[in-house]
């Protein structure tokens, strides 16, 4: 049943880097990993679960937030060492700080430059 | 001048993973990674210059292939650990094997199914 994980090359951590775009307007989201455990929930609930590395637990996106991803469709890369989720954003926010996307600050002048804006305030967002 | 190089987490290897999108379409071409000194050479030069995980060394994209990713913008994620190049893909292939992109295999029943078609063989790519 689960022939699809051992296809993955697990890094030594075990994890693979996921990346989430938006179905429908293909922006990048996010770029976050998962064990596993992570993708094979995210396949069972059809909504992203990731692995924190930093809280060292899954992490159902928009567990919190509310700002659950959907999942439309889930692809494999060439050397099968990194994932793309086609995602639904539910909130149209993927970002903790409350825009759109997380990558907001774009290189210009030698300066990461932020040029999206906050949709919603994160303090709205986390209660 | 390379302040921007010191606001970037990089992993305990020296490395940041990135993602390349086209910056016509929209379609995720790949991911690979940098260390400080392939950035650097990335935003000199205009065009992507990965570091190899496999061979230890510098990788310009399109070296062999002629299939050079010309640099339109460069964004850095919240964490300041994913960098996303947007590119112009020189002869609209990403992927070593022939393919617009190395996302190909989509996860159907259970199974990492090739839903892309190649582009150009390989042997006509890799002389």
């Amino acid at each position: 049943m689960d022939a699809y994980l051992d296809k993955i090359t697990w890094n030594p951590e075990g994890l693979v880097p996921v990346i989430a775009q938006d179905c429908q307007s293909g922006l990048v989201l996010m770029m976050a990993w998962m064990n596993a455990e992570a993708l094979a929930l995210t396949v069972e609930e059809g909504r992203a679960v990731y692995w924190s590395r930093s809280r060292q637990k899954l992490w159902r996106k928009g567990e919190q937030s509310g700002h659950v991803q959907q999942i439309e469709e889930i692809r494999l890369d060439c050397d099968s060492d990194v994932i793309i989720l086609q995602v639904e954003q539910v909130g149209g926010i993927a970002c903790h700080t409350g825009r759109k996307s997380c990558f907001y600050r774009v290189l210009k002048d030698g300066q990461w430059q932020t040029v999206d804006s906050v949709v919603k305030d994160p303090g709205e967002i986390y209660l």
